[in-house]
């Protein structure tokens, strides 16, 4: 029989069935929070992190891009596609996994599914831009695109930001009734509408988030009322938006990374010199959020790096003690660490 | 019970341990010659590949680095790290892993362990390189860094280019006595040397692989005779070359990809427009490689994504069939594509 690898030649794996359960372990709500708070932690450290635009490789039908970023400490990067044309063949939309690796040495440390993750940190991530930018005393939200994202979004807004109701709209009614059934029995007012003008109605946040690759208009500029926080999430790549220009033009304008955002958010449709307000600065007290009641912000939201980097972290770290993780015979790791061969020389002994 | 993911969840997972088993089976000079041939063949469809330097996360101590790339059916990174201290702490310098996914879809195809696959892989493509530009007939090389990668290389020149002797030079007299040892019986001459200039007696081809992470001359000009193939593996980063400037004025110069090799190859001590001529474009004939016998020729490898990607591909091939894999459940796939959070839900149940 071959040695046994040594234990530096492990790497701790959360499937997508270990990651379902620890966050019903933990409790999604409580997930979600800790999400929010460890996002916001390193949102608060932004100027720390090594950062780059994303690095895609796009094809007529969709996109598979890298994500990777560092604190000096740990490194971290994600896979993940989009392909929304996948949803009509039976398969997700999004997919993707994540790692993290010991800066000093270069080992993995960690390989996670990250689909289910991926939804829950941009729920995170929204709701926590939203603590900081959405008018005080909110309580209701209108939830414009009821897909794969939308109840994560639901529950991060009322566990974050104490919303009490949520207004559904999504062209397919057979989504907003799964979105409405899934919500069911968990504290929240779930209201179901026929249109998007109705599912606004008395809405402080509007969160869209809808999948079509192009530039779609789901909300034009008389639909949107003084005051409001508008979570854009569905646009996330060239040639992909959401929101009319006018709006964008009545709005304070909150990015992740400002490089990534003009490519790929709703601001691809205005001057790259527009002002924008980056979100790390308003967490950290050097630029302004909301100053005023009637003002419009605008989070233009496409994910970054860094929220994925905190989530992982936060995986590493909760899975500790816990039979949420297998060990993943992935780094080879003779002995001799010059003696690769004679590893695999004894393999076959 | 939590229902039982569906087939599309699963991503067949290639272990250190599988590797080892796959390669042994099929037998490692079986292996290097295909590895040569699947590599070889991608050089010559060159121009379909998206191609871009790798993504590189540079620390005090090493890199981590991720090396996409894609033929427009498939896609695939690498994740490597190299840190040349490691060794010194009982830790591979470089590790590795890989995954090819499908791009109409972006659904994982593969994920592999690659710290052995890349040894294989570097040495197939330094013995395939040397097929196009050695001088005939070549029986002796001089294998100057007596690492991980050595025996890798030796072998690949044996099954690939028909080298008989292995003259072996390192400056820890132990890393030289083991690659002996790890290479003994295997149909190899091998002869222990006390100095590189010793080793390169009757050489016709000349392998440098060291590993320091500073410009390190391992080659001086008056070392090198006419007519010889240097095969110079170990410069592969930004500050990290071995050889004298000196012979690189007096070589034909043979580069993986321009634009990474001048930032990490030997060529990075040369002018950017030093003439270099594409592996890729010999390959395919509309380069020309060794033209006549007196001409020193040097293959300056850095390593490119290609390269990853036909071994994966490869790999991806030869488990079909066998139980050199397992199935990692690394994608949530519900069975109704929009329904993430009913998939989690239920797997509470």
């Amino acid at each position: 029989m071959p040695p046994l690898p040594s234990e530096l030649a492990y790497v701790p794996f959360v499937s997508v069935a270990n990651m379902m359960g620890l966050v019903h372990h933990i409790g999604i709500e409580q997930v979600l929070c800790d999400l929010a708070d460890a996002i916001e932690a390193d949102f608060k450290r932004w100027e720390l992190f090594d950062k780059t635009p994303r690095v895609a490789s796009h094809s007529d039908v969709g996109v598979i891009e890298l994500m990777p970023t560092s604190d000096g400490e740990m490194y971290g990067f994600k896979y993940v596609n989009g392909h929304p044309k996948n949803t009509k063949e039976g398969l997700q939309t999004v997919t993707a996994f994540g790692l993290l690796a010991d800066v000093d040495t270069g080992y993995p440390k960690l390989l996670s599914e990250m689909t289910l993750l991926t939804a829950l940190r941009t729920a995170a991530t929204s709701a926590m831009a939203a603590r900081h930018l959405a008018p005080k005393g909110a309580r209701t939200m209108a939830m414009i695109g009821n897909g794969a994202q939308s109840e994560f979004q639901c529950l991060a807004f009322k566990a974050i930001c104490g919303i009490d109701t949520v207004r559904l709209f999504d062209i397919d009614q057979a989504a907003t009734a799964r979105c409405a059934a899934n919500l069911a029995g968990r504290g929240l007012n779930v209201v179901q509408c026929q249109t998007s003008q109705s599912a606004m109605e008395g809405a402080e946040i509007i969160t869209t988030c809808t999948a079509d690759k192009q530039n779609a208009t789901i909300l034009t500029d008389n639909m949107v009322g003084s005051g409001v926080h508008i979570n854009a999430i569905g646009g996330d790549c060239p040639g992909k938006t959401e929101l009319h220009r006018d709006i964008l033009l009545r709005s304070d304008i909150v990015v992740e990374y400002p490089a990534q955002t003009r490519i790929e958010g709703e601001i691809q449709q205005l001057d790259d010199d527009h002002p924008v307000t980056q979100l790390w600065q308003v967490i950290a007290g050097s630029a302004k959020g909301r100053s005023d009641e009637k003002q419009i912000t605008l989070f233009d939201s496409v994910g970054f790096a860094i929220e994925d980097f905190s989530a992982l972290r936060y995986v590493l770290n909760a899975i500790q003690g816990t039979s949420y993780s297998t060990q993943l015979d992935m780094i080879a790791d003779p002995d001799d660490p010059r003696d690769l061969f004679g590893m695999f020389e004894r393999a076959n002994s």
